[in-house]
């Protein structure tokens, strides 16, 4: 579910940004406290064979391989690569949001067309019903194909027409049409007949309320063609290869150039024996953690505890949808007068 | 409120800038000055340890430990981070003002359609100003799950029912909705029932009417849930967390890598005491004001000085639409020859 | 008025952006000439002190002093504040030049709807006339508060109505609307207002000319709430006071760090003294040329040499449009077969 | 064939992106051995021509030279120049997928059309899969001049003939046409005139359904020639080189600079003999993957591992829109009540 | 003309792109050959200066004033001043190339049109070729006011008539119409003038075919405009210059400041004399070929290889809207059945 903070942040106050240090739900502590271990784990390691376990000839060895390392250590570009490949990513997470389907703006044209039917009758509500559906299960069939939290929910079309999205003769229609390329298109072809048909049975009256329902169902499809998109074709796999690289190459390099080596040996820079490398696992925390953003946003419909909630969106924009052209049917208040009528 | 200066810095003139560094309300300094106190005592109290409490020793282990982090101090990428994210934080801050509802482009069309209708009855009357009222309490709907200063002083229905934006009836039918999801598409539903109510009893004359009004409903409703989604989805915690660790991280090494060190001692750039480290202080102001700009806009609908006046939006909104669709009615001035006119 | 130099690059040719360094219109020597004195004087008395004033003990002072600041001066990150800020304040100008109203595409509905309409009679004219007069009346109320230039030549109602924008009689029914709020949207209910009586009059024969003509006067209304917003919802202060801030402590930083030091003493890097420190100044152009950048731009509408001309807009706007939608009346050049007819 | 992992690194875990390290299709390491076997060689031999070749005057000479490379290696800014340079690609390379030309939108709609006229007839299952057909011919004409892969599959016109996009007579017309310009633009034409055919002979019902199936070609053929352009105005060569040549010379520095020299000679930096140069190797792949990147990209319509399917886009297109149009004909499931009815 | 070497590099292969290095046309070496004699002349003479003219005591003072310009050459962000200012000429550049007027969409309207009104008389061809004459006049005028390159093939408004884009006596009535500013928009009204007229005698059908018509046409004419904004308020003149300064700084500073200096006075970085700077000389291309694309790039609209060809695109434009509007009147293949009917 998306970490949402923003109202703990709605005002700038006194060191505001703080208090989002402490917080654990989708914080870096919690993303990060694995590899954090390890890293921790591997200098230790090694900080207690080079005090305890070498001998003086290979301690001179090692404090000049740690040096050397150091040395490269900071030519490594991590910032700007990171930088780079965040603002990237970012944009891309953000567009996916924007691109996720709401069948609002078609239910409220389905739900006033119920007033051009007069549809009062069964059918009517069944020709308003069987659309916002077919608008369901586009989006659904595509969320199966983009989400992991989606595809552990429906592995296979039994699942959706369990859940209601498509009723079982849907079912065999969709599957005797045969083609080897993914079929989210099918309900919206089914869609845009049933308006047809209900404009030539006369209950939608007009040929621009039938333009504007088709054009809006054009927008959902995009909609649902643009998530895909961004599935399939992903930042080149050798982007993220280069900046996971570097990243993981700069705290190897870490590893063994920030050991604390012998005060007493006079190198620049090495006349402190702290045991704990505070700045360096500072660093850690801040360089993983950006590439932590990274890989949460790379993909925004798996389980991360910042992903887009796929499984809520499709359970909302099915009961909003029904409810909408179905039960707020002639629900519509009294007119009277408002407060400021004179 | 939000601050204007622009007209301040119309022309560039001479050092024309420095003129906004006297400014006090949404400055730098009012947003700065208690963390710059914090700041400046926990320096000089370590200033003044170091110069007088430690022993020799302890003075010399200090000096190092000084040394070693301002060495680090300087590793830490601050400029760059807070360039990227602030960058981030400004584009989302801008679309959402670019976003905010205003519901002009359809009262232009209310206000023109009661000229279609023979609009000059009570019912025309009531008619449109149920359609602007609808448009202004959807946005109403929305700012109260999206700002703080909406939601002070909307806490509940009944304030929003005593402020005359909802009648207590409408209120009724709002509630026997039962949804588990947020209701702000309710009276979009109704605005679109009532206008082709309006249709179908030839208030609007025309379909072509209709979708406009409709089209523009639908623009209206996305700015709205744009919005809300800018709320519900934020710039990922881990992200913010990494930024702030950064920035807290290089003043906590400053803190202690920037005090003045014996000079007597001969360390390389340690001969002069200032006592008082301009240069850092500097930076405090210039790193944590970046952050502060961020702080500020991360979100844009508290009470910062910054930020945007939702409710005086609210008011502006309903007042000037109300305006437009009632008493600007029949208000046209007679025509007249313009001063070119041959 | 803005400074036009692109016909000079239109060919990349042997230097050919070093003759764009001679110009003075609209340059860097122009903008800066007055800070630039006043740094070299200040340079020059700091110069003067150290080396004729101060005794020697004070010399050794004022030498570590300007080790110190120049120590400083170099880990300000002028570069990258500046070049995320001017980025952001380019990016907004060019927006603001982008939603700069245009009356042209409403000027060729309305002109082509003279023909719709009989409209040879006088009241025809008077139609076309007042509508597109209405369109500009709304940009003029705009440029009135968004623009410096524009307020000093309309400074208040009486003047735009003896500049022919406004009748006596519209600025009456104007001014007895009673709002708190900005005005600027009257006009564009009067016009829509007028367009609908047109209609109802047979003068505009189709509903969709008429939505065709509102569509488009709800974009130029849109252009004009942009501009408004810009000049309302600025850039932060804080920012540009960070960026003021960084910029002033650099050049502070180095009116000091940057004197020659006595050669004689050994210091590193000061083994030559040159009296004028070319470099410096160097980089005080080219660092407050940034800086000037921004202050132009930050406020595109003033009487900089680079501000676009509002004035010089609103005056072309309503010639061109009244031309095109009065005098080009009929003024349909008679067809002939064209040269390459067969 | 593009490389989709994104189902990969749908859950931030631990080390996630490690295991992206770990494949090899269009990976870093397919993309880039060849090139690291020249510059592992290159460098040993200068190696072992150091070591062993040299007298001690040359490698004195030698040293002074690799330490003068190294210095100058540092100064080259290749990280911002990839920074900037790959952003660029990246954004044209996203913009082209997005404008690859999908012909759904169309198809819905002459699908739907198919509901309009009484369809049922052959003529109108001729109508509607030759209007079909000339989209996916308009797409052809471009992918065939824009893809080199696809200009494989098809490099005469007698192929798509053969391939069905174009019958024979279709193609006497079309070269009948005589133009020095790329004839894509006349498939649309052709498809205009028989929409408005079938408008005249009735078969579409109403101006507003030709309307709407025009407008969705007339964005068709804007993505198509969106394409075109990306292709024909790529990056301008000299940005290119100047990536190139940045980068090439950091790596000739490297070969030279990046030697150990003799330990024994006290050198500053250089007193570890490793042989084998780890981050300097570890460097060439990040620095040379990042530009890799960027060759990928700057034409994603070849036939790297990450390119897009031109060929299989255009099998997919065909294939879905006779599909949709034809198959699909009358495929209305029967509508029954949801599980949710009530 | 266009550089086109995308399919060049369609392929990523073995250092594929260092074939791009070998290109003459628009290559780095045809802009900068000039320039780079001059920067290597000038070294030469200043370091033959140094070696053969200067006495020992002048040598020493060159030396100290070569390693202050060296050390000074280091601090100006020559890479970030180029990196942001070259991004917004490219941002600038493709959005020119993106609005290049096409009158491809008018076109085919226009040419769909020749079906509505039985347009095989005279007249129709006259009135269609007429229509989309006013088109290619409109982008003309524009393109007269943008491009040296179409300003030096039309100096004047004779050789537009000449040409054929324009008859006499249209010349005449555009003359007739006295206007202070540019007159690219009377084209536009003539056209809707033209088409309204065609609508009023019925040649044109449906108000939908008009409105659609119109809506290209103010498509058509934004672009122009654009195009036209875009030269007109170019990139501030500031800005260009602060770049071109830094610039040319670095190289002078580096003319200076990269000599070598005696070996034998043993300065640090100074121990081996190469005569020849390779890899100041390689920089000098570097940063100067990268300040060439802006230069380049900063008028799309001159001579340089990488400029558009306008003079190209208006003869396309004419050539093939011509030909889409009149010749293939009823140039409409048969329609058979496709290969894959069955």
């Amino acid at each position: 579910m998306t970490v949402t903070y923003s109202s703990k942040v709605a005002n700038a106050s006194f060191f505001s940004f703080h208090r989002l240090l402490l917080r654990w739900r989708g914080s870096i502590y919690k993303l990060l406290y694995r590899e954090f271990i390890l890293f921790v784990l591997l200098y230790s390691v090694l900080s207690v064979v080079y005090r305890l376990v070498l001998s003086d000839p290979q301690k001179r060895l090692f404090e000049k391989l740690s040096m050397y390392c150091d040395k490269y250590a900071e030519q490594i570009p991590v910032t700007f690569v990171l930088g780079f490949y965040v603002t990237l990513v970012v944009n891309r997470w953000w567009n996916q949001f924007v691109n996720l389907p709401w069948p609002d703006r078609l239910m409220f044209l389905i739900s006033r067309y119920k007033l051009c039917v007069q549809g009062k009758d069964e059918y009517g509500r069944l020709l308003r019903r069987t659309l916002v559906r077919y608008v369901n299960l586009t989006s659904l069939l595509i969320f199966r194909s983009v989400s992991t939290a989606v595809c552990k929910r429906f592995p296979t079309m039994d699942h959706v027409v369990e859940a209601g999205f498509m009723t079982p003769e849907e079912r065999k229609v969709f599957e005797n049409i045969r083609s080897p390329h993914l079929k989210y298109w099918i309900p919206v072809v089914w869609f845009s007949n049933l308006a047809s048909k209900a404009r030539q049975e006369g209950r939608i009256k007009d040929s621009i309320d039938l333009q504007n329902i088709l054009k809006e169902m054009n927008v959902f499809r995009t909609w649902c063609a643009t998530l895909f998109g961004y599935d399939w074709v992903g930042i080149p796999l050798v982007y993220t290869q280069v900046v996971t690289l570097a990243v993981y190459t700069f705290f190897f390099a870490c590893l063994i150039g920030r050991q604390f080596l012998d005060p007493a040996r006079g190198y620049q820079g090495h006349d402190l024996d702290l045991y704990v490398p505070v700045f360096t696992l500072l660093q850690f925390f801040f360089y993983s953690g950006w590439l932590k953003v990274a890989e949460q946003l790379i993909n925004p419909f798996g389980e991360d505890d910042d992903d887009f909630e796929a499984n809520w969106i499709i359970d909302r924009n099915l009961q909003v949808s029904l409810l909408a052209v179905d039960e707020m049917h002639m629900n519509l208040p009294h007119m009277t007068k408002d407060l400021y009528w004179n």
